[in-house]
């Protein structure tokens, strides 16, 4: 991984939150745009052969947790990123070798920062997707609550 | 475990979602109204020690599909239980070196076995919670899909 942003979040990803480690989740890239995670079937599957709907959320929930670690990063902020809330569909099941979930990084991030920067503490609410060649597989959305650390 | 229902859903677990173990998630009790589910601290802890939101999700995913898999147990039916939506709201940190989530086992089930019994597809909602002294600290309803298996 040459970039090291993407590098910084896979080593925090490994040090901070171990099982996604036996889950095997990987940072796959990222564009300022969108940040993108993948995992494969083999350690998260089920009977079926496709994917836990528990491993899935994981995936989502740390897509959107990073999304928010990589804006912070980039505005050299540091805070303490918890996830709130989260809602989940799981449209169909998950059936290739490795499977990927991207969030969209949110457009408007202003009031996000002015709320961090004034009270030490903000919200934002991050959309990730996975989809396959049939179109979207799953949809998430996640509420992460940051607390500025000075 | 001497309760041959809560030993089937156990296996059940560890042979058609492998990454359950690994999370070390156990059957603790189920008394017709409760199904309640544990799982260690240490491999599911993030950096702070507490419990990683992904892991708390797959706890609560699975107590909601143990409560399904239960009521068909029950009722001598096979089904596949498939998750379709979950939402999930994480009130507090879960910092205990075990902790517990339990369903309820929805009160009125009549219409989910007469629609599972008439089309061969039925939908049942279950409330999945999470507490400590304090009081909840996780909330979760999920929704879940059978298709009966003849």
């Amino acid at each position: 991984m040459d970039n090291p942003l993407l590098a910084g979040l896979q080593q925090t990803l490994e040090r901070e939150m171990p099982i996604t480690r036996a889950m095997g989740m990987q940072v796959v890239s990222y564009d300022d745009q969108r940040l993108a995670l993948q995992m494969p079937l083999e350690p998260n599957r089920n009977h079926q052969y496709s994917a836990f709907a528990g491993s899935l959320n994981a995936l989502c929930t740390v897509v959107g947790w990073g999304t928010v670690f990589l804006l912070l990063e980039q505005a050299s902020l540091r805070g303490n990123i918890v996830i709130r809330r989260g809602k989940i569909r799981y449209l169909r099941p998950v059936k290739t070798a490795e499977f990927t979930a991207t969030a969209q990084t949110p457009k408007n991030t202003q009031y996000f920062f002015e709320l961090l920067r004034s009270k030490g503490k903000s919200k934002l609410d991050v959309e990730v997707q996975m989809a396959d060649q049939q179109g979207p597989s799953v949809k998430f959305l996640g509420s992460y609550v940051v607390q500025e650390l000075v």
